[in-house]
């Protein structure tokens, strides 16, 4: 039998295989053999398991051992730039590791030593511009490609499963809107409005007038350009500008996916800027990204995909609303509704791979591929939560009597 | 003029008035002139605003001084105890006081140092058997007069605000019970489970098999009379034991109006026993009195109604929830739903008041209106929350895709 035969046969010649060969199955051991094939630069294979869900094919042991400097970092970097390839189920294989993370004491002890050692970008005005600027600005054009009509970028709502992708944004922003019981001729402040669907929906829709403030300067343009051609110009006033700098009262507040990006050091703030934008007459809602205990982002996606970004416990939400006396009405979770929501966009990322090669490169196509399925997995897992909080001041006794009226 | 005739006319002669009466005048300016009318044991009059709610009258000066020492305990023990006596509107009245009690940072303060000053009674095991019995052991006839039919003694849910009482309670069951999807065949275990009601409709309605926990004595003996004669003594086992000594696996694990009484210190705990229960498949309810920001309970209610017990805010709640990792899933907050259930209770127990007089005496009658009052206004003013937690662990994916069965 010559050396190449061998390599056809590693599982029964263990004891042959190379050093690395033999470290990565000791590794695989020690984390419960997860489910997943190696395969080294030198043909060696390992493969604890007879049914993994994917075949991690590492390029190099300069590579080996980088990854193994950093795991949680350096695999996904390894991945976008080519230097780590997978075949195989990515989505499953995420999951696997989040299933295999640890999650008691001892794990949220390594996270919280793991955000001291690489704390968030900071949100301060200029700060957040920066963090902001990095993802929401690299091309209206790229975001057209998968995220369906609405140009919605945060989890919709699916009344059933089946459910197409634009139906359920729609469905989402109609929840939203049910939810802030909107009557016509109500003013609606939004903090943090995207692509402008919210407040161009709540205009057209529900005859309320909407002030949105954004800092994303692509979107600003993009939002503004679409109510003028929508006709509605007149009830939306898209402002780019910082959410703290809200003045003035309004019947809602709502703000869909930006307390991730706001840092924990101005929940305070928030709920400061909204209690006063509401009074004491009226409502709002916050729908974030969220957890089950509080634990920092991991830390390839806030490196890479969002920096300055923080999925909050419910427990540090309450920053927001307990310092300002706000009465939190109703919290939904729908996390599997995201799992959802990306695995949708991710396939029409994936059908749209020509055109994100032409407009970027090969890396920005790996690099969003594995944030995408590594966000399903997150949600899948129950590592995200998806929090939608209903709110409003300690003396409005107006509040619905009942949550019926959302599922009429 | 005589002195008779000057009494009768306290407004316009202000001046002529005793040392306690302008110093009750300046009081209420101080907090901003509430609505209420002083009358003092000399007849002496004060009323700054001509729509006084209710009339206060003070019997004596050593009663003025002694409430004026330590008024949130001692206006409520001399309005028991005949000192003060009250012609008006209590709930009102005590609407009044809650509306103009500090709420910001300063109140938070004072609250903190009045609960070093005055912590809440321990519940250990053995505290937690004498607290409890202290309040639900004074005999099962005296609350028959006012729970209603089913005997509830937790805030009722009415799908429309002219729902009576019992059926309002039975709603409330159903609503929990949606909340916790059971199906035929499933296993529920409830901590703290008052007179019986809901493991006794869980049975009956829902094919569920219940084992129950409470330590006060006289609901255990209740309650299993009850279910024997409901002939479900097979599927329903109340067990007289405390919530920390549950044990085994189950589908479900719910328990309203328990969490009031457990003390913040054993949140934890209650967590670990209710994920323990429900394991990686099974779903939780927790239904409890809360607020909108950690404060101590009013000490009056604590000190002669409650001892022990705490509404803890969201925040605190969630000490619960995620040292185990459970996801929280939804929060309902019905507080106007508790002034309604309250209310209806306050017409049945001023209705009985003849009977309770033949049971206790004038100043238990006073205690108990007062207490229902006052918590009236507590859930009218926003003072005080009632929130409907459910939960389940991390990786349970089989929680349901939206909240629509609950309104079908």
């Amino acid at each position: 039998m010559n050396v190449a035969d061998e390599r056809m046969k590693p599982l029964e010649k263990a004891s042959a295989q190379s050093v690395e060969a033999r470290l990565i199955r000791r590794l695989l051991a020690f984390f419960g053999n997860p489910p997943f094939e190696f395969v080294l630069w030198n043909g060696d294979r390992v493969s604890p398991r007879t049914d993994p869900v994917a075949t991690i094919h590492v390029s190099s042991r300069e590579t080996l051992y980088d990854i193994l400097r950093d795991p949680q970092i350096r695999v996904a970097d390894a991945y976008s730039d080519g230097r780590v390839r997978i075949d195989g189920d990515l989505v499953a294989l995420v999951q696997e590791v989040y299933r295999n993370a640890p999650r008691g004491e001892a794990g949220t002890l390594l996270q919280r030593v793991a955000r001291l050692l690489h704390p968030p970008k900071h949100n301060t005005l200029a700060g957040s511009r920066e963090n902001i600027h990095h993802h929401y600005d690299i091309g209206n054009d790229f975001y057209a490609l998968w995220l369906g009509r609405t140009m919605a970028y945060t989890c919709a709502y699916y009344p059933a499963p089946d459910v197409a992708l634009d139906a359920a944004q729609v469905a989402k922003m109609d929840h939203v809107c049910r939810k802030l019981w909107l009557k016509p001729g109500d003013t609606v402040v939004e903090a943090g409005f995207g692509w402008g669907a919210l407040a161009l929906h709540m205009a057209q829709n529900y005859g309320v007038k909407v002030k949105a403030f954004n800092i994303a300067h692509e979107q600003v343009m993009f939002a503004r350009e679409r109510a003028r051609a929508a006709g509605v110009g007149d009830r939306v006033e898209y402002i780019e500008d910082d959410y703290r700098n809200i003045a003035g009262q309004y019947d809602a507040f709502v703000s869909v996916g930006m307390l991730e990006h706001v840092g924990l050091e101005n929940y305070e703030e928030l709920g400061r800027v909204a209690a006063r934008a509401i009074g004491s007459a009226g409502r709002g809602l916050i729908h974030s990204i969220g957890r089950n205990r509080p634990a920092s982002l991991n830390r390839w996606i806030e490196k890479r995909i969002f920096p300055g970004a923080y999925p909050p416990a419910l427990s540090e939400m309450m920053h927001i609303f307990e310092p300002s006396a706000l009465s939190v009405l109703d919290v939904e979770n729908i996390r599997l509704h995201y799992a959802r929501t990306l695995g949708q966009w991710l396939e029409l990322f994936d059908a749209s791979t020509d055109k994100v090669l032409a407009m970027f490169d090969e890396k920005f196509v790996r690099m969003w591929r594995m944030y995408l399925s590594g966000s399903i997995a997150a949600f899948t897992t129950g590592t995200l939560q998806l929090f939608q909080v209903v709110f409003a001041s300690q003396e409005n006794n107006s509040i619905p009597w009942t949550r019926d009226h959302l599922y009429r």
